[in-house]
């Protein structure tokens, strides 16, 4: 075995081994939170998941026979900084959270239009929320009380957007994109940033799912804040980053937007300082969308098999 | 338009009265909290929605010409114990809260299995909920965490469940009934609830959708709590009266079983003094489910047809 290239995969989660095997490659489990055992440094491979910043510095710095690097976090941010030399493959776990992530979107947008948060306020006050129950006007004006006849416009039309998508469609909304690339993808129309001053007046519900990078930072922004309705609602599941959260505490607080749900934070966990905690309609989650890859074996030998054979993997970033 | 015979239609929601019309009857409103004036209680047929008891308790004792009371609401108690003459026709506005109780009840769902009241609990302390975020293991055995590979039982398949089904298969549940008559519905298997004992040991949440009546009072009993998983969750959007309120607080506070996400009671509101507001793992919802009914107008039309022509209207109860 002492010549067959290493792959080393992580114990932070469960993955079936056995599933990898037959690639002619030597598989060493290796503890993401601890430094690396000298055996592991000549590895080619390294698939990570919840690695510790010291960990993953270690392994840009010593693992120098290093070609490939798998992340299997979908937006992949601490793989990129981690400041691995060039000639390293990285690889994203785009894909492996789309059911967990859609299905946690869709539970926020419901918390959101049945405001679940409300009556929890009340519950725990030994309070009836009267107002929320009973006879209601039904689909009103100017309100976001149901995903039915809702437009929702999804900024960030990749794989997540892609799995939520029907069971919005099924709930009733109305579903738009956004994307860099405009066109229409499973039947959803998909259009760039420089339609946004068109689409975010008519948006009952912004959802947004968008990687972390320079050109997504603080992508919502006052202005385009002010281009929602006032009834209108944010749901972030993408990155902290992207939103400017001191702009989305104003514009709550001043009841220029409805409300919003975020999964994901500038800074995690979400600083005590931080006026977002009690922000008007401020429904928190603590990164809880996704954390738990699924099929992560398929994608691990579908690259591996296509790093062996010296052709493009998937999800390189 | 004196001769025409009169059908009563409430103001307590806003109904496109002008689809009513071509019927030859006098198309009457009328104010479902206050009693009713002299010129209608010659009345043939009325309509009723978010009627007080009062208002009911006249409408059966001096509309002396009423032949059938049409009620908006799903479960038309309040029509059957209005005491009604038995040659009055009641039907029940099954069929029109389907879209909205189902996203309600999805909405439950996802709140239980994501735990968003806990987070809740914490957001409003300043406290990151930690363990409800980060990495995650995937589908732990013996717990509800999210909908796809859970074991959904829908207690009650009818108009409701035939609705909330596609969204549950959407996100990988596998869904079972549980109804009067055995057999296959839009693709779900349906059982009696003789088979409750084989049903509820491997059920990951129960979702009850069962009218209210003598013969589903505290269906949902100690005995049959005893058979549900420590982990299982109980959903309960038909009524109160289904479920031993008692027996549930027991077991919730015990562990015996997961949570349960309540949007009826046996008493509505419920009462300060009980003991469900504060039981572990409980989520209130205060009657929020349906109370929008979609559709009236075609119901009532229909209903309008089949009663002019004495023939078998839809919904009988
Ligand atoms: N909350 C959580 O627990 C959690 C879990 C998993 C992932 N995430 C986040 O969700 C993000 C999306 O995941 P995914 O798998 O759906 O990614 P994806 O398939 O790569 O899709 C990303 C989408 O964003 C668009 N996009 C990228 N950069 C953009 C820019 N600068 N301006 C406008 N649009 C841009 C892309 O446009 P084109 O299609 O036109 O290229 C694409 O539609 C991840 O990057 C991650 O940050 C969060
Ligand atoms: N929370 C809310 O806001 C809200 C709103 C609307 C309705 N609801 C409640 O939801 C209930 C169901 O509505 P729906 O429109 O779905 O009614 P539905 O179409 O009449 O369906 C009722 C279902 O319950 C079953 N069932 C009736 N009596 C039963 C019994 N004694 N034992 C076992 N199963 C029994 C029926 O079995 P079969 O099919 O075999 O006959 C049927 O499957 C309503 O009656 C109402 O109480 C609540």
């Amino acid at each position: 075995m002492g010549n067959l290239p290493k792959l080393l995969y992580p114990t932070s989660l469960k993955l079936d081994i056995s599933s990898l095997e037959g690639f002619s490659v030597d598989l060493i489990p290796y503890d993401v939170k601890a430094p690396f055992p000298d055996q592991a440094t000549d590895a080619e491979m390294l698939v990570t998941w919840s690695n510790s910043r010291d960990n993953l510095k270690e392994a840009a710095g010593r693992l120098g026979n290093l070609r490939w690097a798998q992340s299997l976090s979908a937006g992949a941010n601490e793989i990129q900084s981690a400041g691995f030399a060039s000639n390293v493959i990285l690889a994203s776990g785009s894909g492996l959270h789309d059911h967990t992530v859609a299905e946690h979107t869709l539970g926020l947008l419901l918390n959101s239009a049945r405001r679940f948060y409300e009556m929890r306020d009340y519950q725990v006050q030994t309070k009836w929320p009267a107002h929320l129950g009973g006879p209601q006007p039904d689909r009103p004006a100017n309100s976001f009380t149901t995903l039915r006849d809702a437009n929702v416009l999804i900024w960030g039309f990749g794989n997540i957007a892609r799995a939520l998508t029907p069971s919005l469609k099924l709930l009733g909304a109305r579903v738009r994109g956004v994307a860099r690339h405009a066109g229409v993808r499973e039947g959803v129309e998909v259009f760039t940033e420089n339609e946004l001053p068109d689409l975010l007046p008519g948006t009952d519900v912004l959802v947004m799912i968008l990687p972390g990078s320079a050109s997504t930072k603080h992508a919502l922004s006052t202005e385009r804040l002010k281009m929602m309705p006032k009834h209108g609602w944010v749901v972030n599941v993408g990155r902290g980053m992207n939103v400017d959260e001191e702009a989305l505490c104003a514009a709550l607080d001043k009841g220029d937007i409805g409300g919003a749900a975020l999964d994901v934070f500038s800074t995690e966990p979400l600083p005590a300082a931080s006026p977002l905690w009690k922000a008007r309609n401020l429904i928190l989650s603590p990164h809880a969308a996704g954390g738990r890859p699924q099929g992560a074996e398929e994608l691990i030998a579908h690259n591996l098999r296509k790093f062996r054979a010296g052709q493009q993997l998937k999800n390189i970033i």
